[in-house]
């Protein structure tokens, strides 16, 4: 029910950048005022680097990550352990373990989790093409990375399965108490698995 | 402390996206990634409609609005009531008052409030042209719509001195009980502004 009133150009950017995450109509109307008020130091440098983003960026043909240059600079990085594959569910949580510094091997990106109700069932994720990474010979481990939701365990539990046939070793990410976490402000299930998989110090 | 990560192209995009108001690096990130996800159908459309606005949006001249068109669409528009001019601190307050299809004359944007601390004087902001537009003979009166805040107010006070000598009426936006307004959850100014500001039935 937002009347037009600044004119259709600047009416069809508040439009789409109210399609991003976090942004509604009103924070989209500012974030658009913002643009035109700083044109020469904002809105410029944000318009090339987008018409940048649209031709450079593409998607890597093997992992799934985003890059410009394919395969990825991750899958072409030879120093890397080539038999240990990451499994996300987005670039976003694999941009996440890469500031962590945490992973020597490389990724695979699935593109989501299953819901079925939502109608994205195993052929919409990239879960064939990680079964045919993972019985090319090279990869010993898969770790599925995936979040610690409903959706991200159910769909860790299905490539599990498909990836029984190829022999590989399946791990996945410990769970349990977080750094800096208060006892009395976790969730049951985190009590429960960190009670359960207690180690002997 | 962010680091790198996603390439320059992708780094630059987020570092773009986390300038705009109300967007952190987290969610500039996340606004990125969507946009990188939704390639075609928001992506491109975005890139376009910025480039665009690069291009085709100005500021009109005369009254400070942003526009295709300049002078912009509103100046033109020989419907409205030229002898009055409604001034308003930013772009955003203007669209505000044309969505509530309240204004039946002119607008003057001065681009901001006084604020010396941050080194914004009156010479920053639209008003010697504002001044210049009461004294033409074809305003009748002014009206101050500027924010209720300290700093709006103390910048209407000003603009009215200043446009003592033209002569023309300075009217401001009257104070009370927003419309819905509980009296139990209003601020105590609003209260004691209300108060004085009453009206026989």
């Amino acid at each position: 029910m937002s009347k037009k009133i600044a004119g259709p150009e600047i009416e069809r950017l508040v439009q789409l950048f109210a399609r991003l995450p976090g942004l509604g109509p009103r924070s989209a109307r500012k974030a658009v005022l913002s643009l035109l008020k700083r044109r020469d130091d904002l809105l410029m440098p944000l318009s090339e680097a987008m018409q940048q983003a649209v031709e450079r960026i593409v998607q890597c043909p093997s992992c799934g990550n985003l890059d410009t240059v394919s395969p990825c600079s991750i899958c072409q990085d030879a120093r890397r352990d080539q038999s240990l594959i990451v499994v996300v569910e987005e670039v976003g949580d694999l941009w996440a373990l890469e500031r962590a510094s945490v992973v020597s091997g490389l990724y695979h990106v699935l593109g989501g989790h299953l819901s079925p109700l939502d109608g994205i069932g195993p052929d919409k994720l990239n879960i064939a093409s990680l079964v045919n990474r993972a019985a090319s010979g090279d990869v010993k481990e898969v770790l599925l990375a995936l979040n610690a939701t409903v959706e991200g365990q159910s769909t860790a539990h299905y490539v599990s399965d498909r990836l029984a046939s190829t022999g590989v070793a399946v791990s996945r990410l410990a769970q349990g108490v977080p750094i800096g976490g208060e006892l009395d402000y976790l969730d049951d299930g985190t009590l429960v698995a960190a009670f359960k998989a207690r180690r002997r110090v």
